[in-house]
């Protein structure tokens, strides 16, 4: 039985790792922290742990972390930067959500996070963890940099198509939609749910943190694809807030370079094998409530009018395909588990 | 390994089971039936089974279902009692999540179902499946009528009060409400999300078909606690239809009658033992997300100002423990397997 | 054209007030106040009135506000007690939304505010702003007592069974549900969508700030049938969270001591002539979304199965009509306007 | 006062269509027909409307409508134009909401409908009803093919830029979400609020009804700026279906061919003037909730990284702009009455 920890457990991320746990056939959670809820029961914090979980939270003390075989951050940014060094050392396995490690240029990463890299000589150890692309490298790895939430449906929209070559890359669009969760457990008026409800907008149509990573990514693929060491990729991301909990829809928009190509063919070759993204039959439209609570993404793809431009649906849970339950697809790789342990259950729907 | 056959698999009570039993370490569904929809993938149905389950509907023949170890029907009521002696006959175990076994006295359900019942002669074998109840004689059942959603809440709320006979028989209300997947999926205006979301409304006020389930349940707990063969049961029961999905919160109100009584102490005391009924501490209010896809059912009990009025406030999900989560359990039971094979999963929150 | 003032109108009752009054015939906001937005145009805090209202706040001064006719307080409770006399001395009528004068007995405002009250020698002026019981001191009353949301449900509801003296006074029941909206716009964990939306829950069932309003209120209805200077009234009353925006509804239960009564003719006749309170069809269900943004009250009643429990179901917007709809129908009869001057828009449905 | 009737009232644009007349200063709905629901009390199928209006459905008869000032369809496409050339010949102006008179290329229409179009000669002397483009030919019709929703977010978003002459023709894409209430009153398991609710998904993707009306409006638009007699416009557009009920966002995306243009400046000289069309402030994002319930757009622009792709947010309410407002608007032109007369209330918000 893997023994993990879970630093800063009271946010939503947190809370999903619990409930993915829960039933992970081969892994249990034996310590939770929070600064701030030292103490407390986490079943008081989340009435539906109560049955489930006992445990209750501790200061984030490296010498407890250090008896798990897995410690994730469900942190904000710059936490992890503290404490993954000591951890590491310990030879324990890190699984970080949080964007610390995700930005290879460590200027980007100030910039856009504001404050200084806290960790940048742990940068070049950190694996990025989005399996379908990185899935050796992650067996082995002892730090694992999460995606964030959008950047995995935009990565995996636009994966096959950068793969086969066959866009422009200077042209691209992702026009991503998330649930509220993404703005994380923060009292604040602009997640109230008088202010989102029965409502919808853009936000960060200018900039959003989530594009240089998304970015950095689709520039491998283009390099690694095109066999240089070099590439240009010029990708318009705008952000916007849904009136639901959970849930990232992204709208991608791409031109063809090559008209011949089948795009379905294409991507149902590319993730054949992935088991738990879905390339939905040609004219589907996923929803979002179609991978509510489980860790599949599902994708369809689009010609209209069978133009020069293709139109790439792709849907996931934000919590879980886009953190948490990620997460656990990457310990499970490193542990040399089953990839799907404890993440079998289907979607809730209705 | 169980196989399960379920008859009328394409509404949500039906894709309920299946959600859960594509996760259950000893039962396996083999059958799904549908007249509309035969040949056709449950998958494509509901995309949430993609990649979970391969099952396409078939007629529903009495042959191919006694092949499996456990059938349920997850029908309209009417349908049930035309299909269940022949299945019977060849040895299977039968849990109907409909109403048409729940009622002992058949006037009283050929009035409220507006139809002559179609199997009275089976009705002194159907076990009535509240494991809370019951529990053994659904043990050595072979025909189990699972309780309705909203009957499970209100009996589950008042059944310590009325077995310690402390509470007036003579004035009880139930004040509940259920999210709109109560109603099935069947196109309706009613049920359109235009006229629901952002909405709330009571309905059948002057009468609801639960009420002579919910009596029925009442009289029986009072009359084995008063040792008497009668009892006189007044209820005053009105539903409400929440804007949400899956839920069902009750209020329950009652006056009474030994003032002495601890009530928080008698419920943690009559559930302490049961797994999927939950009673939170003193001056807790459950809500509903906190079951939302599981199969708990937590409780709260207040006595206002200290005073004669007892007042319970119950939550369940009522696709889970309200129907094919509760009809699981009962599975579960009869087969002697752990109570909540299968039923483990935490519910999603957020 | 009357000159208004809105003291605090940053919130979501000083906003409903800018949304009714800027179509009102005869009435025109001048001055807005807030310590915390000075300079802003309200504008830009609440989008929705751009192009409508170019007000900017000012800091709340005495001398600003006595340029106007009227002044509502949109407050929390405790503010408007320290302001008033100051405005009522230059003339101005004042119109408080918030609690700080609807409960006559001081101790027992102090106890469930928990703080002592600022201006206890205003009270006996105070007139209590519903205009179906108390129209004509209204018309003289110089400051008005804004009842709260559920009151004034949970007091139209009654009313007319009080008035005929025909239910037992000792146990009435008051099951009232809310939209978020009622919590304000303040930042909070347990307002977000996460937590809100797609639940339902009970709160406060052992004791809210609106039961000894509720009482008082409907102690005066009893006293004034029964024409003693006395009686007891045992009301239990839980307040419930709805995932909806705006709206209360209210499902009351009472006892008829009088079987004979025609409960649907009494609330007919009784409500014959009010503007804002309308009796539907004998079998009815009101909806919250019926009376949405409108200062519509709508009501049916039941007697399930014809017995003695009379059940009452109440629907008001509990922004409009629970608070600055009311407020505005109050300045209208002190200022001799038409009763529905700006309050004659239809609810918006869907 | 302007006499109004209104063919198909029991949809949700016919009921947008009476919520908004029952202020407006000029004009009175006298006749509502239905040939489904004759004689049945509008208050009744819309409780909202109690105390409102005391309307009863009636067979749609041409020489009722004849006595009518104007005539306004909510009916689905067809109907329309089997009954619009006797009323015009009866002297009553006609706004038709439905798609019936939109598309000037009958072919067009035919194959997007799938069905022959009925009265062909009319179609010239139709007045596209989008008075930001059409103000002055509008004022003098007598036949009025009111915009869709979609395609007035869209058009109205594009505008400025389409007059400027500044963006790459060949490559628009609209990106646009509507709340559910643009699907009608129609009983469909599609729009049931449990499959609607806490979801997000995208449709049509390969090819909506409303696709060729944008390209005809864009179209017009260059050919205008252009000075030319043809113009080719390649657009993608992609609609979704969002969780509210109300409400259009869309999300355009241009590329400037000149780079040197100030998109803020422009917009908001073009729209200078516009009673209903609101640019807001650089940066800003529009939320639906802004304009829900109004006759508002509003707009914003951006320029990502001050690049050459220009993102557009607009918002309006698709029964109010989207379509039973904006008829009004034309009503008030082709009247000459205030443009915003009975469009004067703000946004309902929270």
């Amino acid at each position: 039985m893997i023994k993990v920890g879970i630093v800063g457990a009271t946010g939503y991320t947190g809370a999903e790792l619990l409930r993915l746990l829960a039933v992970h056939p081969e892994a249990q959670v034996t310590v939770i922290t929070s600064r701030s809820e030292e103490g407390r029961s986490v079943a008081d914090l989340y009435p539906s742990l109560r049955g489930i979980s006992d445990l209750r939270f501790s200061q984030p003390d490296v010498d407890l972390l250090a008896q798990c075989d897995a410690v994730f951050f469900a942190t904000p940014h710059g936490v992890a930067q503290g404490m993954v060094a000591s951890i590491l050392e310990r030879g324990v396995k890190v699984i970080d959500l949080s964007a610390d490690f995700r930005i290879r240029d460590i200027p980007t990463w100030e910039s856009w996070y504001g404050q200084p890299h806290g960790a940048p000589e742990l940068i070049s150890q950190a694996v990025y963890g989005l399996p379908e692309l990185n899935r050796e490298a992650i067996a082995s790895a002892s730090l694992i940099a999460c995606p964030g939430c959008y950047p995995t449906s935009v990565q995996l929209g636009f994966l096959p198509l950068m793969e086969a070559g066959c866009i422009d890359l200077n042209d691209l669009i992702a026009n991503s939609a998330s649930g509220v969760s993404g703005a994380g457990r923060q009292a604040s008026i602009g997640a109230l749910h008088a202010e989102v409800s029965d409502s919808f907008k853009a936000y960060a149509a200018s900039g959003h943190r989530h594009l240089p990573e998304i970015v950095q990514g689709l520039t491998d693929m283009a390099v690694s694809a095109g066999g240089s060491t070099d590439a240009s990729v010029n990708l318009t991301f705008v952000p916007h807030l849904l009136p639901i909990n959970r849930g990232i829809h992204s709208t991608l928009y791409a031109t063809l370079t090559d008209l011949t190509v089948d795009v379905q063919a294409l991507f149902e070759a590319r993730y054949a094998d992935e088991p738990f993204v879905d390339v939905l039959p040609a004219g589907s439209h996923p929803q979002t409530n179609s991978v509510r609570g489980s860790n599949f993404c599902r994708i369809a793809v689009h010609r209209p009018n069978g133009g020069a431009k293709v139109v790439v649906l792709v849907v996931e849970d934000n919590l879980t395909k886009g953190a948490s339950g990620q997460g656990i697809q990457c310990m499970n790789i490193i542990f040399g588990l089953a990839e799907n342990a404890g993440l079998a259950a289907p979607a809730l729907l209705p």
